[in-house]
């Protein structure tokens, strides 16, 4: 591949930097397997306009771009990633459709009720059922981080080496930073730890929170 | 392959044979590509089972055993079957990445708000807020089917051929037939449509709810 890929990202992070956006899973993938990138910053006000919406119909980041190929939604650019470079999902082929498996159950299995956390916090935040119906959400996320914690056990990673379903799986468990909820699972707050330790995934945080910096900067 | 392979499917589906589960999406996939398939039937009380849970950590169906390999996931288990056989995959690597950014879409940017009407009308069904909450779950699901409907516009199918990407999204848009909403966007309701008029989606249907007729009968 000659001509680099170019992922977006917000130009002004909601989380202030935290890397809770999406474009962190991307960028995290792509420094795994040592792929340089171009970022394309993109306003809350150009996600909703044509240009950007041509990339993504629903006006999120990220997108990826390459050569001609354009694709959205984080998983499917990690799994595009994955599959064109080493290093992110087994060489066999069953290890290989298992760490695909890892990577739907984060998107479809864990990440769902974590979202509603958002819902609850912020879009319904003014509501009067606000506090009480929090406490049902934390109950609904414990529910699929006690089988996965069982799961997990005292294993490194979530299925054999270091994977693709690794990327997916930590990344929308970081979600729960802000909450204490991983504090409940020692071994996933471990295995969160673990993977953000990888030198890929510091190299991919100093690089989204530095778009933050310079973006709030004098 | 020589050797079928099995899936897992609700003893008893919890929507009277609607075909809502999501063993419908694997049934559908495997029609599609001529697959014959075995099913074992699964309690509830047995999804919560060491057995089951040894074959999903979740205690969900559907699952997919083929010889060693043991997979979970919907979006996971029609990418394999896709991958190994013709027929829901275009044969361009491009063509190929873009369907499965349909087939996350529809796992993590359609499903998700979906999975809300359940919580509101049933986990959540008795609180105080239960009727005041649905509307705006109601408008979070137009939020994202306002997009797709634009970007669908008169197309058959959601990027070229019918792909894997139809019928995860498909599947996932059928859970809306019993509120309305899939009404108030005529080209979606057309799309899903022409899915369910697919001869292997109606031997999948029936094949699903043949099982649910057998368990009620007498």
């Amino acid at each position: 591949m000659t001509v680099k890929p170019t992922i977006t990202a917000f130009q002004l992070s909601p989380d202030r930097g935290q890397g809770q956006a999406r474009d962190m899973r991307v960028r995290w993938a792509l420094e795994e397997v040592g792929q340089p990138y171009d970022v394309r910053l993109v306003s809350f006000a150009g996600l909703k306009e044509p240009a950007h919406r041509a990339l993504n119909p629903f006006g999120q980041i990220p997108t990826y771009e390459d050569g001609d190929l354009t694709l959205f939604e984080s998983g499917s650019i990690v799994l595009r990633i994955a599959e064109t470079h080493a290093g992110l999902l087994p060489a066999d082929a069953n290890g290989r459709a298992r760490a695909i498996t890892w990577m739907f159950a984060a998107v479809n299995s864990i990440e769902p009720p974590i979202l509603e956390i958002v819902i609850a916090k912020f879009v319904e935040g003014d509501k009067p059922w606000a506090v009480e119906r929090m406490a049902l959400v934390f109950d609904r996320i414990r529910a699929r981080l006690t089988p996965l914690s069982e799961y997990l056990g005292d294993a490194e990673w979530i299925d054999g080496d270091f994977s693709a379903g690794d990327v997916m799986m930590v990344g929308v468990l970081r979600r729960l930073h802000s909450s204490r909820l991983l504090l409940e699972f020692p071994n996933l707050a471990a295995y969160v730890a673990r993977g953000e330790a990888r030198p890929a995934f510091q190299r991919a945080f100093a690089a989204q929170a530095a778009v933050f910096a310079a973006a709030t900067k004098g």
